[in-house]
């Protein structure tokens, strides 16, 4: 794999970055380079980049293939490794292609269970969406609707209440204002439109309260988002896939930054993708990988 | 009930509305007197005012009570009578109160469902929100989560669709580009997520397109409201309550239009409630009222 380091002048307290060029044949490389070229991102961390800024020749652009997917594992495994030796402090990668890393063997059915697994870790893990100040969890999320309601339970809640919690005070956040969203139209409506608020989300944040979180809901979803882009809350914590999903799309997550919730090391990335209708035109923006940078520098730091 | 009629000039086609002034408590009597005092609405219609522009002295202003509730169900009886007698070619309300209607003895969950029995329709009804040039309805409506998948049949699908279809074209779309939501994450995924897509979503709107109608779908829901904010649909069919008003909601639907779905009869209003808290400060504004009016006018000259 190829890579260098760009050391700075040591600063005391500065992480050492591991920063992933992604999927070789779209985007990656280009925002990667432009975040390179950022003053800020030197000034910020020590970083060391993992992966070519110019595709192999072996590789074509602009299109799925098993060869990008093989190039992506091993960047991605080469920079967990990093973290797990230490010498990485966190870990960005520029947009993968989840289906070429399928054709390459990745048995996950994606990436944040790739990394669990190379982790050796068993605990909980659940993607954090970010977008601008607000951070958000789910208690499900890749399953059928069909099976969200039985599998909302007291300790599913606290699992990805915890996860976001713990993700937004590692950033910075010390007592982090949360806001749960109720699974049921109109919050059940006092029981008749569902009693999953009244039988296990009530109940639920009620003992988080009393471990001394600052945590609103069970809120209506429809309404609840409106308050989040008022800016009244840290976090939410959504019932299923698309309750989070809708909103934060049409609040312009395509902006927005994935952070790897419940494992022990911090990885981040943009939250769009491979956007391979637009590779070496010079049009990719290299805004949300910025982001993605400067949400790594602080929980990396946070740590140190 | 205190009414007047403004007539205009006759002119050909020119729709007779009901205009009803609705919750006397709350801004429905300010927006109303906005709303007649603009040229444009006595240019578009012959207006039947229902309801007093200054609230009755025994009504209490800026709350929910019984007598208000009673005074509203009054209007609505009016006007639904004045649309089955042909007096009036539309209806539309200013916004009332559903708990002061319960207070004074309305035993139906909505008001949809009163004009319903008023009218003596048996056939399926569902409010459709209006935003700005999409228009949306939906499979089910207020039911828990947990019943929403059991409650998708190819029935309710096309109920669904045929409903917004008809109020589409009703309003002068001659072919309505719609969209179907899918039910589960990803559109189901390939049946990795859910297998309603492709066991009940698809075969149904696969019927509809050979009956002639232009429907897209069944589409993931998170990305298809970024497509309806671009205007590629002229209508959207939702699956469950919160799928459509998460998006909405975050859309600014409380400038929005609810238009009754279903009925024999053309009725609209407002999708804001009667605002108790800045009622008689002159802040209320007439937009969305001049909105549910004009929608009213346009229904109502195409049944001419």
């Amino acid at each position: 794999m190829c890579h260098g380091t760009i050391k700075n002048v040591p600063l005391d307290r500065k992480p050492k970055i591991a920063l992933l060029t992604g999927d070789p044949s779209g985007i990656g490389p280009e925002i990667t380079a432009k975040l390179l070229a950022l003053r800020e991102t030197r000034t910020a961390a020590d970083v060391i980049l993992i992966g070519a800024l110019d595709p192999p020749e072996s590789i074509p652009r602009g299109r799925v293939s098993r060869e990008a997917g093989a190039y992506t594992l091993g960047q991605l495994r080469e920079g967990v490794a990093m973290l797990q030796a230490g010498t990485a402090d966190a870990m960005v990668f520029a947009p993968l292609n989840k289906q070429a890393m399928k054709l390459a063997g990745m048995p996950f059915s994606d990436e944040l269970h790739l990394f669990a697994s190379l982790l050796g870790f068993g605990g909980p893990v659940s993607e954090i969406n970010v977008m601008g100040n607000l951070w958000t969890s789910r208690v499900t999320s890749h399953v059928a609707l069909r099976e969200v309601a039985s599998l909302i339970t007291r300790e599913r809640i606290h699992d990805a209440v915890h996860l976001l919690h713990h993700a937004l005070r590692a950033s910075g956040a010390a007592v982090p204002r949360l806001a749960v969203a109720a699974l049921n139209p109109h919050a059940g409506e006092g029981g008749t439109l569902g009693t999953e608020e009244i039988d296990t989300i009530g109940p639920a944040l009620e003992e988080l309260r009393g471990a001394g979180m600052e945590i609103a809901g069970p809120l209506p979803s429809d309404t609840l988002f409106l308050a989040a882009v008022r800016g009244d809350f840290d976090g939410v914590i959504t019932m299923y896939h698309d309750q989070g999903q809708i909103a934060l799309k049409l609040m312009g997550f395509n902006r927005g930054v994935t952070v790897a919730g419940g494992l022990p090391v911090v990885i981040t990335t943009p939250a769009h993708g491979t956007a391979f209708d637009i590779v070496g035109k010079d049009k990719a923006d290299v805004g949300p990988l910025r982001e993605a940078f400067r949400i790594a520098c602080r929980m990396a730091a946070a740590r140190l």
